[in-house]
């Protein structure tokens, strides 16, 4: 079984030769330039590891792990556009840098590019096409939370699994499909996805309140003060309304710039919501090495992905 | 084997039912309008009058022609937007309804939905992902083409036959290898779906500047008199750009108010642009026919598609 980087090495090596087959022109541009930007590959690598996990050759996957990384590009490709971004990864976004209408029609084209990848097993593409219209609701459910007064950190999980986790699940599931997985096995891995791909997002954003500025590299509360919508700021505004407004619904109310990231880290703190979202994460991660585990292969096997979950959470033990 | 309007009827049948089983939600709501807007389905009948040719049950491609159809109406959900379109058969477009966004969003969502019911046939997804991607080539220069000062007519059919040809091809291929063509059946099928779509396209456009306006039903040179780009005009206009010149090029320059559609149709008859465009239908129609009289089934199982064709082409006999 292969590494971590090795399986790196391996996507990037592919994801370089689809860039080299790419017709000239303005229609295939875009693709290549987002394709190139400097990314982790958690996903793509993540089908191959669920391949291997399944006892056959990681490169039995390569191309469906291809596919979903062309997917996930596709939906960077038009949010930018539906979120109005101007940048990606420090560089200009492709509606900015080619206008608007190559940048939807780039990105169709990208996702016809992803299901071509994909190839014809039923059972890949079933999964795939749900997990891709639950990547689209997830998307509009972002954009039509952001317009609402008050939604319910409920409301926002069920967004947040559409929108980030399925996907993850997806590269698993796919990557296991084609490795020879039972309906059995395919589930238990699903479930890991889903959950790691939930906590992985939570976690992100707990640690933009909570982290430690000198182990994350980030200032502390840049979302807090951007008011983003993470389950975070939804659940203690949540828990505010219940007894009529507090700092965080006062904050919200005002300009970016005045609002005081120390005193909505101090309010979410008194709320209980680090430790709720504290609890949550970590029943999460559990819940998705429990999956793993479930997972009936040689114990060996899971070694690689029990990694690259363990990685992602940010533990080492 | 079933009327063209038994086909019909089997089509809307299947979107009404389609129609019906889309989850709520603000979506899907666009895709549902979309597909209820009246149509003539010339694609999905194609499908499914193709599987029949093969000798098999037009309801074996049943999903298949929902698939070609569904896929047609993501590209105009999304030309509309590119194309800033207010209406559409005389309704507000997507994007003017329910905003940009949610176009986009919905579009990408109804491509994913013409996938689902594609099904997992491998040479029908090639064949679906390949005309997938030229439809979007063709668009591409289609509005590269708006901004180009000229364009021969060379590269105009190289933009249509991407644009609108390819799909019909693609639907009557699809409906053939569900019914079970030989890859020979398959090739003669899609020539025939290739230069049926031409010519229906450039009659079209032909009718709009030398058809009866008692027989067609509209205003003679409406697409002259805005400057619409069509085989005719460009043909037109290249034909002066050798002779430095002339009413179509002083035409273009003009306001489309101030353009005189009775002086460039003389002008196209002068230049020889109608005869030629008569003569290039012709044949294409011709060899539409000789393709379809290739696909090597018995001769009665042809007549419909020859029925249809003959339909398309505006002729009795």
């Amino acid at each position: 079984m292969a590494t971590i980087e090795e399986h790196r090495a391996a996507v990037e090596s592919r994801i370089n030769q689809w860039c080299g087959s790419l017709p000239k022109g303005e229609l295939y541009a875009p693709m290549e330039y987002l394709l190139r930007l400097p990314a982790k590959r958690v996903r793509p690598i993540a089908t191959l590891m669920a391949c291997e996990l399944m006892g056959a050759e990681a490169d039995r996957a390569i191309d469906a792990a291809l596919g979903i990384e062309l997917f996930h590009n596709f939906t960077l490709m038009h949010d930018d556009i539906m979120d109005a971004s101007p940048t990606r990864r420090g560089r200009p976004t492709v509606h900015v840098r080619w206008g608007q209408n190559l940048a939807i029609l780039s990105g169709d084209a990208l996702l016809v590019k992803a299901y071509q990848c994909m190839g014809a097993d039923a059972r890949a593409l079933a999964v795939f096409n749900s997990c891709a219209l639950q990547v689209c609701e997830g998307q509009e459910l972002d954009m039509a939370f952001e317009r609402a007064a008050s939604i319910t950190a409920e409301q926002y999980m069920h967004m947040i699994r559409r929108k980030t986790a399925v996907l993850l699940a997806c590269a698993l599931e796919v990557g296991a499909i084609i490795g020879g997985a039972s309906p059995g096995q395919q589930q238990a891995i699903a479930r890991f996805g889903e959950q790691l791909g939930l906590a992985f997002q939570l976690r992100d954003d707990h640690i933009d309140a909570f982290g430690d500025p000198a182990v994350s590299g980030k200032q502390r509360g840049g979302d807090l003060r951007a008011g983003k919508k993470t389950w975070l700021l939804i659940r203690g505004l949540e828990l505010e309304r219940a007894c009529g407004g507090g700092t965080l619904t006062k904050a919200m109310g005002q300009m970016s710039i005045a609002r005081e990231v120390s005193d909505m880290v101090e309010a979410l703190i008194a709320l209980g919501v680090r430790d709720e979202s504290e609890a949550l994460i970590r029943g999460m991660e559990t819940e998705a090495l429990a999956a793993l585990d479930s997972v009936d292969v040689p114990a060996e096997r899971r070694a690689p992905l029990r990694a690259l979950a363990m990685g992602l959470m940010g533990r080492t033990s």
